[in-house]
């Protein structure tokens, strides 16, 4: 009558990070036809304060990693932020896709309830049960990235559709 | 040791509807202040051949409101899609959550494994499980519609932050 912890969780980051890896391969495809260099397109903004593209691929991933860690209760795998190109960040996608591969469905059974904190004994300490911390954390913030990562491409040109964004290819 | 199809949805699109409404607030605000007439924001692009402001907000209450009522096996509420500023996006809000909110957690139950179809009969038919309607299909769209929603507002210069897209006010 429900849908697990692993269910609502792994398989869904799965499916959006290799949306995304889709979505970066059509925006290099379009930046050499283009005659663009692709760091133009990596640090393109909808609005100057906002992150650039290839820092919210990063963001991305960093949460299709740590929230799954999390509720399965293993150390969130730590990256350093430094991908400059297509290249690099579909290295990162890949890493992350393995990372969360990886992990046993088993290590998710209880998580539903288990108490997830945040920036532990900080002033912006959260706390959240495993299962507000995906529904109505994590999976936000990770949709939050993938979406302004197809916004910025839209944005820019890059013939990307709804289809590229669902993954479904 | 598990999520009910019901807190998997409802809680999560009224969430995110709340958050939508906030941002709409913060945007006729500015427009008030900066004297734009509000429907330059409501009709703005990120790329010519994308929706507009106004559409998305429409769409994303389509996704908030036609997911639940599959899922509870209820008749998807029509809306016809008429408006044009932001008292009339703000009633559109009101009414999804109000008919989301209307919906008996008991009607989700066994919905993670009945068959969904959606457009029945046509070239474009497309079958579901209700879990992968759900997770796979109906959310993935949903935040599609309102992180653009949060994208072009940001674009457009309203001062707006991740705190609003989450519905932490």
């Amino acid at each position: 009558m429900s849908i697990s912890m692993y269910d609502a969780s792994v398989p869904v980051f799965r499916q959006m990070l290799g949306a995304m890896a889709g979505l970066l391969e059509k925006a290099e495809a379009y930046s050499t036809e283009k005659k663009i260099d692709g760091s133009v397109l990596l640090q393109s903004r909808l609005f100057p304060d906002m992150f650039p593209l290839v820092r919210q691929v990063q963001i991305a991933c960093d949460f299709a990693k740590s929230v799954p860690a999390r509720l399965a209760d293993v150390e969130v795998p730590a990256y350093d932020d430094t991908e400059q190109d297509f290249a690099e960040l579909h290295a990162r996608i890949a890493r992350t896709l393995a990372f969360i591969d990886g992990l046993d469905p088993l290590l998710f059974e209880g998580s539903h309830e288990r108490e997830i904190v945040l920036r532990p004994g900080t002033p912006k300490e959260r706390r959240f049960t495993g299962t507000a911390y995906l529904l109505h954390y994590g999976l936000p913030q990770f949709y939050f990235h993938v979406t302004t990562a197809y916004a910025l491409l839209r944005h820019n040109g890059v013939a990307v559709g709804k289809l590229d964004f669902m993954g479904v290819r």
